[in-house]
């Protein structure tokens, strides 16, 4: 597998879906909106490209693309783990209830302090982070960054911090 | 001048204070505080470091720490400029005013959108970004990433944001 260069996504995106990418395989959608390439279909592509592992560390996900992307990643049987802030996990609009009812595994924090973290981790090897809330406020309104990032040491830094995180909000 | 390899902080630290790191000749501090090296420490060391420009584009600037660290590098002659969000700015704590009472240019967005970005450009060389706002809860309470990067490509990026949200922010 070869190291890509670091790369960065600046939102809001232009309102487009991203249906047709979620598809195993590739199919045409009807739905009037535009299709075209943007900072949500790299994000998308880049989701649902995780063969193995899929780790998302994500304050608030509430966005309806990205939480399809999710599902579809654990519907194609990978891995998927999930940790999330308690206090935005109860607000409308949160999808923790719909990846349960999947069978998604979900952690939270237990305290008035913000899990505040925004990052992804696609097989362990590569990182998604930044200031993006998975919300559509986040994804079509705000002025945002995403950083994709496959630098081993900072890589590394994330899956430890994911994997520290997974341990402390473990209920049992 | 020698590309630091990638580096990231996580959140939250231990209260200790970082006064002495803002004073212009090596100082000791009978503050009671420790002063020993933290997340915040090495942030801090970071900003003050700035020898031509520091560029700040944060939501949230409440933090003394981080705040007094601004006015000392503005206090040190270097070009100092500040972007963040209107909404947040308003609000008790944001340290706008003592900014441009100090006479720092200070921007902000015009919309009910947020100005979610969280990153300060150094010298225009070095990007520190990540989840952390900058304030108390920020800092001392919530589980958080700051990514420092000195990646040509990266930080240009960063660098031609901001100047198009300055621009765009532009009061005149
Ligand atoms: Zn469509
Ligand atoms: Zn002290």
């Amino acid at each position: 597998r070869e190291r890509r260069p670091a790369q960065v996504l600046f939102f809001p995106a232009p309102v487009t879906c991203v249906r047709p990418l979620l598809l195993s395989s590739p199919g045409h959608c009807r739905c009037g909106l535009s299709h075209r390439e943007s900072a949500l279909s790299c994000l998308t592509r880049l989701l649902i490209s995780a063969r193995r592992s899929l780790d998302v560390c994500v304050f608030t996900i509430s966005s309806l693309e990205l939480s399809s992307t999710v599902l579809a990643v654990h519907g194609r049987g990978v891995r998927v783990r999930v940790i999330t802030d308690s206090d935005y996990m109860a607000l409308a609009g949160s999808q923790v209830g719909t990846f349960r009812r999947a069978g998604i595994e979900v952690r939270h924090d237990q305290d008035t302090n913000y899990m505040h973290h925004k990052f992804a981790l696609i097989d362990g090897l590569t990182l998604v982070t930044g200031s993006l809330n998975w919300s559509a406020q986040g994804i079509f309104g705000n002025k945002e960054n995403v950083i994709i990032i496959e630098n081993t040491d900072i890589v590394k830094a994330f899956v430890e911090e994911f994997g520290q995180l997974w341990n402390e909000y473990d209920p049992a």
